[in-house]
């Protein structure tokens, strides 16, 4: 057997073990690991020292970026309390299993239940930010799948002790320590995705080519955590201040987020009257504007030029299909609502779009039309957050269409089982309906398990 | 572009463009498409006996099987009326589609709304039944998804005016005529499994190596409906006269079923009790019966021999994996309620497993424990299908997962999005919340939405 298999069906066997153990359960495991952590917190962080040691050497030899290095610093600011505390509220988010969403009986005595339990065996990978193995992993306990975890490689002496501190802490309960196990390789990941009869989902965290590269090379699932490119369209009867306000936060509140705005699209009728306002307000705050012919038009004739205005450029078509992530704005000018929906089901990545209109069939119309995870009306496309939404923690935004779509919480981690119980005094059994025999009832029973 | 991808594409249109059309008027195309397909019927019942005739010299040459050539046939007995009914009923049932499934206030005047919309472009790949054309494309309108449909080969001449009366249908309705469209050939499958920027789902019906191999060639999702390797575990305190009547059905009533039972397994305890009053019941129903040797020697050495005693024998580790779908079945005796758990994890399908016994603890491990889409107590595996779990239709049965798990019902075939709603004065923007800010308020709302 080789390792990737050793490990995987340790994986397979730690999650079959483990579905008896009650959710009182996780969450005592859950403060053993930040016990465990915390004690041994020095060693952590001196092996995150030599991490970044070695990563200032790649930055200084311009091989890395400087950005990359700050993520993998565990030390800074209350990054290491912030991180525990963390599993704590994990821990105390409520019990994503053991839900009905089904209850039905079929036949006096014969009753069904749909009960949400865990997926099974997750392999999830990720960027270097040692955060993240703490963080999935009290996620992955949460919800009662057994997890492999596989961080950026710049980030392995940190991950590495992070989750032998996790293994100590499961040891301390009553899951088995193999519950979550963390693996340092690009090879091992290659093994894995092979490995469909134990992995049940991979999660991959990263660029869309990591995402793309993955789901060409495994016949396991995939929830894709992709890029995003939304989009803001102001409507024929978009308010000013709304637009300028939703457009600049959409824009600038944290450019290099996935639900930051990438695209402004601009209802012809607003070239004159809402567009210059919002387009200054733009430049004012250091965007860049890359316009088409309409737009840039309108910016450069005006009497009274914009400051910044050689931030406003022509665009080209690639730039409607960009993720800038950085202070730029594709901007176009479409002549109706169909057009703009039109336009952002064949260019957004279908993730969170975004119309500014005072008009409520405008409203619906595009909140149907517009085939992305998020379609938001006068509200900023930075709101698509599983936190913002209320679940309390996010597994990541899904730009996928089955299981999972936009801001992923714990429910995004569950699926269900049918449960079917006879009381009947001889069982049921199939052939006692149909021509001439028993009818189904189908009733309405209360959703809770009587066993 | 190639002629799959101009399929593909105005799949997507189709799609796209039907966003706004009301669940009354699919209802009214479904009854369209009845109409056309009636008023088609000789014509499409001539190229059916094409087909047949076709097949009836494959299955001379020993081509083809006789149950193949049967399923063929759309004129036998109430076939023709019962897939025009089914479309009817199909109609009937309640919209899948706009069902509010969470509901959030984020702050005053910004409202969340989860709601179930549909995945977008199936691929449906199937045998060469030619009704399911019918039925897939009646469940492909109700949930709001266009649909490309390929049956087998030998229904082609069938299908394509079946095809061909639904486009009929639909033009009469506000749907696109290509919203459902069939395909003849594996070449234009193939090409289709690279279009994942078109197709969201691949839907294949039939053997697990027709699921693998699509699996193995594109990364669009893949809603396997797989084959099922179900169990019955007869638990320390079962009855006997709800073993015999659970196994029976199990084994007996459609023994070709996906969810008929292939593996029975009996707790040690009952090999001198239940056992034999079991095995007996299931020789007089002509059930071939793979043993292992404690179950064996138990039929073998009883002073009044079973009828058909010659038709049980030994087993090999192989039978314990394989899907029989005839009247034989797997036998195995195992020390305890853990072991068949084990066991049942270790060889099962994860389609559906069965426990009887009288305790309810047991029932509870069973049910926890097997990590199969049903788990069932003192009830036949046969009761695994959509109508009978109340559903009112199927889909298929998902041994996958995520999204769909067992039978899967019109609710298998949407997914959700996210409608954000802000009625502020100004909009809503995620910088004025935070630190010194505005705080989320996460409050309940009523699940309906008011656009």
């Amino acid at each position: 057997m080789s390792s990737a298999e050793a490990i995987a069906k340790a994986a397979k066997n730690a999650f079959e073990d483990s579905q008896l153990i009650t959710s009182a359960e996780r969450a005592t495991a859950l403060h053993r690991i930040c016990e465990t952590l915390q004690s041994n917190k020095a060693e952590i962080l001196a092996a995150n020292k030599e991490d970044l040691k070695a990563a200032q050497v790649e930055v200084d030899a311009g091989r890395m970026s400087e950005s990359l290095l700050k993520r993998l610093d565990l030390d800074k600011g209350d990054k290491w309390d912030s991180m525990l505390q963390g599993v704590l509220d994990v821990a105390a988010l409520s019990d994503p299993l053991g839900i009905v969403s089904y209850a039905k009986e079929l036949d006096d005595g014969l009753e069904l239940y749909r009960v949400s339990c865990p997926i099974g065996v997750l392999l999830v990978i990720f960027e270097a930010r040692p955060e993240v193995v703490v963080n999935i992993a009290a996620l992955a306990i949460k919800s009662g799948n057994s997890a492999i975890l596989k961080g950026g490689k710049e980030s392995n002496r940190t991950t590495q002790l992070l989750a032998q501190a996790i293994a100590a802490g499961l040891s301390q309960s009553s899951l088995p320590d193999t519950y979550v196990q963390s693996i340092q390789t690009r090879a091992e990941v290659s093994s894995l995705l092979a490995l469909d009869q134990y992995i049940d989902l991979v999660i991959p965290r990263g660029s869309n080519s990591l995402v793309q590269n993955i789901q060409n090379n495994t016949r396991i699932p995939v929830m894709g955590h992709a890029d995003g490119i939304c989009s803001v369209y102001l409507d024929e009867s978009a308010d000013t201040e709304k637009a300028v306000r939703v457009v600049l936060d959409s824009k600038t509140d944290y450019p290099s987020a996935c639900n930051s705005t990438e695209t402004l699209i601009v209802h012809e009728s607003l070239l004159h009257s809402v567009w210059p306002v919002v387009g200054r307000a733009l430049l004012e705050a250091n965007v860049r504007l890359l316009c088409d012919p309409a737009t840039l038009s309108v910016l450069q004739s005006s009497p009274t030029p914009p400051s910044n205005l050689s931030l406003a450029g022509p665009s080209t078509p690639e730039a409607y299909t960009t993720e800038h992530l950085t202070l730029t704005l594709s901007v176009i000018a479409l002549p109706s609502l169909p057009a703009a929906v039109r336009f952002i089901n064949a260019h957004s990545s279908h993730h969170t779009d975004c119309i500014v209109t005072e008009s409520q069939p405008a409203a619906a119309a595009f909140c149907r039309g517009v085939d992305s995870a998020g379609t938001f009306v006068n509200a900023s496309t930075r709101f698509a957050d599983g936190f913002r939404y209320g679940f309390g923690t996010e597994v990541g935004i899904s730009t996928g269409r089955i299981h999972a779509r936009g801001p992923v919480g714990l429910e995004g981690l569950v699926i269900y089982k049918y449960m079917l119980r006879s009381t009947g005094a001889t069982g049921h059994v199939v052939s006692d309906f149909g021509a001439g025999g028993r009818r189904y009832k189908h009733a309405d029973i209360a959703p809770t398990l009587p066993f």
